[in-house]
């Protein structure tokens, strides 16, 4: 027998291109600094780490941007490289600079070190944030799980930190490329348990942040990003309760491969801004719904120029189903959580005209 | 009567998609920082702006790649900040961090407080240093001289440094679209008069360097960044002494528009790395000719492995007119020289298969 889903299943629905009576609305990071009552929550701990590891208060933020704003999904609060730290490789944050990974990988033999972390040993506390969120939502929206893809993980695990140029795992990708394959692999392997882990947890719908995959060439994206989410897609229990498990795949920058990426295996592909929402749908709606792709710097504009891209996008799409609301990338720290409103508010009010009477 | 041109045009029949012996073949950023001549001059001068303004130096370190790489095209040293400088806006570089402008362009005050350099004065400098090249270079090879696009430079006026997600100058688009068309407007005429003046005083090509056009959703691609390229290819002067002039268009993550950049009235259209060369020419290959796309990373990797990539990008392209070969954007500083000349080589080597015997 079918559990019952959520009570708002907007986005499940769309996810499925199936009808709805409007467009399904969230926010990439809409848990995050531009929020008062996030920094208020994040000012309690030492670091940002500890606010992941602890299940309370990672689900206190995730539950924030709910109160404030008419949204129609929540997303883990937690971070992409929870993977990469229960490798061993001594994650830390260096305020105004990002991650840092104390012991960088940079050989075979680093690769070789590595070990497929057990999510419910080195990493219970995100299935345990999930199943606190999952309680606490009590069923009004469905909640998404999250990681990183294996190509990005690794240029944080290769680089040791952000980058601008991906010099160093270039390098490798280049002149060892056995020895990316085996980490790209191992982090394959170690994310079919960390996603399967959450969708146990109670996460309703799951999204791939390839957020680096756009800096790599075709063939080389094709080897070292797509065909690794492909493996996950493919391993991947993708239901739960008899109720299928969405999946968003999203890469920045990744324009020029969507029927690449849409024929990998997801139910959904994320866009970035650089693209318009009518030709993706052109090129992929017919496989796929969509996700995205309002341009987050719209964020900081007046609350009328926010309505009117919002009602652009919105055409952009067109009528029917298939199109989650998203910005193309995560909302940054200086937005006025106002502003947010206006573009959630607006999908809301602009939206229904594009669906038909749901059935 | 039609001067005679450059005794090694290869480079210019190509922009033109003429029939070549082989594909012509430079690099962007090829005068540099990854040279250790250029890096011994470079210490010569107390900043690099001194060495921009001084058109003895800028030719020698113009021509220290030819010297050492079989290279079919020169391209003038210089920076696409001189126009913004010559603007009044105090251009400095901070080490380590890049460029800065002391009095950047916040307002609508700000934009009408600024005028049109006059080339013949402000930037004697540069069509001085064109003059002196092409003097040395004494009909080797052509030589390119260049501009960024009016997007790209106000970027830099209106942040006033280098910008990771451009928040200044997109509020300023979004909310004050006005004030950013003024500012547009009167660079594009300010690079009308500075590319015009570098033709006269003997650049053989141009390109159009849109580092950030790619940062900007389609209709505001079209809006900010295109439209204003497109009226400086209509103004310019197109022809020297019976010959013509071609101009180069590179948008950095422009895959999405290449039909209307190649539309812009440009003669060939610059890549980067993410789109293929084969399916770049399959889009606009019909139009006009293509320029790249190497990724730089690939310089760091074994020579070997410079030659397989050099042959797979010929092959992508395929047989026939209208390649230039080049990286996907400049040439880093970490490079060995002994890599570049790997590719160079490569290109000359594997090339000649891929064009008939020229008539």
């Amino acid at each position: 027998m079918k559990a019952p889903g959520p009570r708002n299943d907007r986005l499940l629905r769309a996810l499925l291109r199936q009808p709805v009576d409007r467009t399904p609305v969230w926010m990439m990071r809409q848990a995050g600094r531009y929020l008062p009552e996030y920094r208020e929550v994040r000012e309690r701990v030492p670091d940002f780490m500890t606010l992941c590891r602890t299940p309370e208060l990672a689900c206190e933020v995730t539950l924030q941007p709910l109160r404030r704003f008419d949204l129609d999904a929540a997303i883990l609060f937690s971070d992409i490289l929870t993977v990469p730290d229960a490798m061993g490789l001594g994650l830390h944050f260096v305020p105004g600079e990002g991650p840092r990974f104390e012991r960088p990988v940079r050989s075979r033999a680093d690769v070789d070190a590595l070990h497929r972390p057990d999510p419910a040993r080195e990493l219970a506390y995100v299935p345990e944030a999930v199943r606190t969120i999952h309680r606490e939502l009590d069923g009004r929206v469905p909640l998404i799980g999250f990681a990183g893809s294996p190509w990005t993980l690794a240029t944080y695990m290769v680089e040791g930190r952000s980058s601008r140029d991906f010099a160093r795992i270039k390098g490798m990708l280049y002149d060892d490329p056995d020895a990316l394959h085996r980490l790209l692999a191992l982090l394959a392997d170690s994310l079919v348990d960390y996603l399967g882990a959450q969708i146990e947890a109670g996460a309703d719908a799951l999204q791939i942040f390839d957020t680096w995959g756009g800096t790599l060439s075709t063939p080389a994206y094709r080897a070292f990003s797509l065909d690794y989410m492909a493996r996950i897609l493919d391993r991947l229990p993708r239901e739960r309760d008899g109720r299928r498990i969405p999946v968003i795949l999203f890469t920045k920058g990744g324009g020029a491969w969507l029927e690449e990426i849409a024929a990998a295996g997801c139910d959904a592909v994320g866009l970035d801004w650089s693209i318009e929402l009518g030709t993706a749908r052109a090129r992929i709606g017919d496989r796929v719904a969509l996700q995205g792709n309002m341009d987050p710097a719209v964020l900081r504009a007046r609350p009328d120029v926010i309505r009117d891209e919002v009602a652009r996008l919105l055409r952009s799409y067109g009528a029917g189903n298939g199109h989650v609301f998203n910005l193309g990338h995560g909302i940054t720290p200086d937005v006025p959580p106002e502003h947010a409103a206006a573009m959630v508010d607006a999908v809301r009010e602009l939206s229904p005209g594009w669906h038909r009477a749901r059935t």
